[in-house]
C-alpha cells in the first residue's frame, strides 16, 4: 500500500531553460480480482483502497448487492522478482447462497447464433440490469450546491495535485458534502472505489447521493452509479450520447461541463432545483 | 456512418441565464469485432473508422503484423429494433496460416495453478511481446517540432471541437507533419484507428513515426505504440508510473505534459535534439 505515488527522474524543459529532478507518478500497477480463487478480471489501478474497489467492482458488475454477499477478502502471497508481497493479487469469497459470476467470459466474449440480432447483441451484451431503480428516488439538489462541488472535490484530489495524472470520484450529499472521494489511473476504478466504500458502510442503495467524476461521463459511469441506485452522475466533462440515453432510460439525471456557475443539464431536470 | 455526433436538447445554465437548445455529442455506440465469426471483443467507440480500428486492435493485441494478415472485413447484417442496419457487428476473416487469436480469454481470465507467482502472473497476463522491436530506431525529433505539434493536433479534432468529448491520436513524422489523426470516446481506440490506417498503409512497423496522444499517456498506449514498433509517445497530459517503466524496458522516448515549449522528457533522451 502507500504506493499512490512513484519517484522518478525526469528531465523538464522550459521556454526558461532545462532542470533534471525528481517528478512523482501515479502509480498504475495491475490489480488481479478472484472470486473463491478463480481469476475473474485484471484491471489496471492505482494502489490502495484494493478491497474497496474490488467490491464496487462486484457490485457494478451485479454479481453482489451488499456486504453481506462477500465472506473474506484477502490478498494471495503474491511475490514479485525480489521476494516482495506485491498486494497485486485479492481474493474475494462470496457468502453462501450468492452465485458465482459468469466470469465475465459471457459478457465479453459471448456466443450468439443468429447474426440478425448481432447488432442488438453487442449492446445487450455491455448492458446490466441494476437491481436497485434509480428512478424513483426523490433526490434533488440546488444549482448554488452543484456549482460548488468541482472545487470541493480539486481540494480533495491530493495525488492529482501531486502528479497531474490522476482521476477522481465523490459522492456528494444533497447539501454538497464529500462522503467519499477516491482517485485512480483509470476513471472507472475511481468509482469503483467510492461506491465499494458505500457498500462497505452499509449505504447501498444509493439512492439519496448524486456521483460526482473529474473526467467526462461514459456509458460505463453511468451504468456503474444506476447499478449502486444513484439517481444523478454529474461530470466535469462531456457525456457521451449512450451516457445520455441511458441516464434517460433509468430515469436518472445527468449533468454535465459542470464548471462552476455552468453546467449542462441532460436528462432529469426535476432533480436540479434552481438557487 | 458517420454518427460521430447526436443531437439532442439539453437546458443550459451559466451565471447570465439559461436557455435551452440542441447540443451535440460525441457518439458512442458498442462494437463487437468478430474473427471468422467468432466473438473477440466489445468495446465502447465512437463509430467511423470501424475497419481501422479492428486492424489496429488486433495489430496492438499481436494476432497480426500486417495488412496481408487479414482477408475480408464485413459488417454483419445486424439491425436494431426499427430493422435498420447497426454497422455496430465486424467481421474479420483472416489470411491462410495466421493463428486463431485466443479470444482474449487467457489474457483477462486465464488460470494459474500457482499461487506463489500471481502477482507476477498478473502483470504477465497483461504485457504483450512486440514482433517489431523499437529499441534501435534511428528516429529523431527536435523540441521545436515537438512544441508544435498539441496545437496541429488541436487544429484537426473537428469532433472535439464541436463535443469537448473525445480523445485524439496522430501519428507524427520527425519534420512534424501528423500523417493521420483520429478521435474517439475512448483514447484506445483513437490509438488502435491511427495504427489501423498505418497498417492498411503498409507503413507497419512505424518505426520512423511517433504516436501523439491528446491526454495522458497509460501502460495500455505505450503497449500498444511498442506493438507497433513506434519509437515514441508524446502526450499531452501524464504518464503513469508503469507506462515510464515499459518506455523504458521497450527503449521508447517518452514525453509527458507536452505544452508548448514546456514538456517532460521521461526515457530515451536520445531521440530529443534541442533547437
Amino acid at each position: 500500500m502507500g504506493r499512490v505515488t512513484v519517484r522518478r527522474p525526469v528531465r523538464k524543459l522550459t521556454p526558461d531553460g532545462q532542470r533534471r529532478r525528481p517528478d512523482a507518478l501515479a502509480a498504475e500497477e495491475p490489480l488481479e480480482l478472484r472470486v473463491s480463487g478463480k481469476p475473474l478480471a485484471v484491471t489496471m489501478r492505482t494502489p490502495g483502497h484494493d478491497v474497496e474497489l474490488a467490491h464496487g467492482f462486484l457490485l457494478s458488475e451485479g454479481v453482489i448487492g451488499s456486504r453481506e454477499d462477500i465472506a473474506t477478502a484477502r490478498y494471495c502471497d503474491s511475490v514479485d522478482d525480489t521476494g516482495r508481497n506485491t498486494y497485486n493479487v485479492l481474493d474475494l469469497a462470496l457468502a453462501e447462497g450468492v452465485p458465482e459470476p459468469d466470469t465475465g467470459v459471457e459478457r465479453n466474449f459471448y456466443t450468439t447464433s443468429s447474426c440478425g440480432v448481432c447488432g442488438k447483441a453487442a449492446l445487450d451484451a455491455v448492458k446490466l440490469r441494476t437491481r436497485f431503480d434509480p428512478s424513483g428516488s426523490p433526490f434533488t439538489v440546488s444549482t448554488t450546491v452543484l456549482a460548488g462541488l468541482p472545487a470541493t472535490l480539486r481540494e480533495r484530489q491530493r495525488v492529482f495535485a501531486a502528479t497531474g495524472g490522476l482521476h477522481a470520484a465523490g459522492l456528494f450529499t444533497p447539501d454538497g458534502r464529500l462522503l467519499a472521494v477516491r482517485e485512480d489511473v483509470g476513471r472507472h476504478n475511481a468509482v469503483d472505489k467510492v461506491l465499494g466504500w458505500a457498500l462497505l458502510e452499509g449505504l447501498i442503495p444509493l439512492s439519496d447521493c448524486g456521483l460526482l467524476v473529474s473526467g467526462r461521463a461514459s456509458f460505463e459511469l453511468v451504468q456503474k452509479a444506476a447499478m449502486a441506485g444513484m439517481p444523478m452522475l454529474a461530470a466535469v466533462s462531456a457525456p457521451s450520447s449512450l451516457a445520455v440515453e441511458l441516464a434517460e432510460e433509468n430515469g436518472m439525471t445527468l449533468v454535465g461541463f459542470l464548471r462552476g456557475e455552468s453546467m449542462n443539464l441532460y436528462t432529469g431536470e426535476k432533480r436540479i432545483m434552481e438557487g
